[in-house]
């Protein structure tokens, strides 16, 4: 089996040993004759643009969950996997979890500052309501986690299908799920659909103080409205993980405003190593013919 | 059955309608004839320190789970209850969990200064070894929010009790316990057994790196020895929500320390609500010669 690397640079130092240890049948190169690859794997950043020369390519399996860089690509003819790798959806759990602990928990507000405050009692977690938008894998994971710990937990996704431990709200809940959101944590996809979900209007209807938690794209949250929100005191944090740019620009003024957190893209990093496995598990699938795992719907975007 | 409030006048306005809505049969006052009483319930602090006239009652029932302020009170004939408070134990397992994920996500590595340090992707909790001090009520309750978040556990406690999911080490394994602990939770009860337990030597047995929080008793760590395992680096945080006299003064150095978070003493509040249940089911057991449930051992001292 000869398998095209099409990604950075950068990323073959770390990414060639995992792949080649997981799928060791696998020749394994960033070169060659188009015709003469079975399967292509593919990360944003890479040389390779065309993809209509690989005709022999029976696969086209994505190193990162996001596919929104490649999945409009005219000359992507090939099947197109979406990574989900267990180390990644672990990562993102966790992530969630210690943040939306972080919020629930009112951490913030002990300043160091000499004055002691314990007058007031935070409610317990089967009294905070904490809302994800998204319930594919990332979503699942992040409710699996969030649920031992006692939380109220509302769902949202397109297709409204049933968690168990949350009440998924589908399409038309989306307000019933943002106005109950104490805590909201986006795991949305990127598509047409989500640009700019949470909007002016939609960032009303959270209730006074909430915490915004996005580890999902940068694209959901139209940025202005949010920090109109957070200014006029009606949210009260956001910690973002993602953005419209990245790196986020040193200048921007996300990063000084005081109810931002800004983190770098690493509430949930794909791990080479449990990654190529799944990798390694899905260029056999299809070389082989059976069910390559998943697959992309081009016509949802994911 | 006529009940005394023993208890700083502070208490009372948020503690008798919960302990009376809880039991009803109750008749509970603050003062009296002593020989009138059929039960005491007590927090430090009130003008009650004679306990001799109170030769009818049949029990003192602490509003607080650390009895170290009554146990050694001569006149302190009836039997003592520790409280035992579902809310308690919830309120410390999340202040465990929250504070163990900051330090776990490494979230204090994200300065706000425009510099986006994407760099390291932290350990998932499988890799991650946390370690309990103290596996009573609340250890198991902390561990128990724990465990399916994947940490590794390890429990120490006097008896060396097996806990499911959590490796616990007995006395002679407290130094084999410190070796692995990444993260450390100190929950011991204040004993003369456990005063100053995390001294100089102890403290220099951890990993470098490691994060402490101590949400038990101010007692258990030699203040000094920690400030200077935290300035010579070999610590990397400690969170401490108990101290040796609180409020903790305004000009304590422990506020200003950049290694050291404060936080007044709310990791697990009594809830007054949850509490006077467990309250109301005692003086009942107490009333009718069944068992009283958290009898402290004056032996062990807790």
């Amino acid at each position: 089996m000869k398998v095209l690397f099409a990604a950075p640079d950068a990323m073959w130092p770390e990414w060639a040993p995992a792949l080649r240890a997981a799928c060791p049948e696998m020749e394994l190169t960033r070169t060659g004759d188009p015709a003469g690859f079975d399967a292509i794997i593919y990360a944003p950043g890479g040389e390779i643009r065309d993809l209509s020369p690989y005709v022999n390519a029976r696969l086209v399996q994505s190193l990162w969950a996001g596919v929104e860089r490649i999945i409009d690509n005219p000359t992507l003819t090939q099947p197109l996997a979406r990574m989900v790798d267990p180390g990644l959806a672990r990562g993102m759990a966790e992530y969630c979890t210690g943040w939306t602990m972080r919020a629930h928990l009112g951490m913030d507000r002990y300043a160091q500052d000499g004055i002691w405050r314990n007058g007031t009692v935070p409610p317990l977690a089967p009294e905070r309501e904490v809302v994800i938008l998204g319930m594919g894998e990332l979503g699942r994971a992040v409710a699996a986690m969030l649920a031992p710990i006692g939380f109220r937990l509302t769902g949202y996704s397109a297709s409204g299908r049933p968690v168990e431990g949350v009440e998924v709200l589908a399409r038309d809940g989306l307000d019933r799920a943002l106005q109950r959101a104490q805590i909201l944590i986006a795991l949305l996809p990127d598509t047409p659909d989500t640009h700019n979900l949470l909007d002016a209007d939609r960032l009303a209807q959270l209730p006074q103080g909430a915490w915004v938690i996005n580890p999902g794209r940068g694209t959901l949250i139209d940025d202005d409205a949010l920090r109109a929100a957070l200014d006029r005191g009606h949210l009260g944090h956001a910690v973002l993980d993602v953005f419209r740019h990245e790196p986020l620009p040193a200048d921007h003024p996300f990063w000084s405003h005081p109810r931002i957190t800004v983190t770098p893209h690493i509430a949930a990093d794909t791990r080479a190593d449990s990654a190529a496995r799944v990798v390694a598990d899905n260029l056999r699938r299809a070389m082989s013919g059976r069910p390559i795992l998943h697959l992309v719907d081009r016509a949802r975007g994911y």
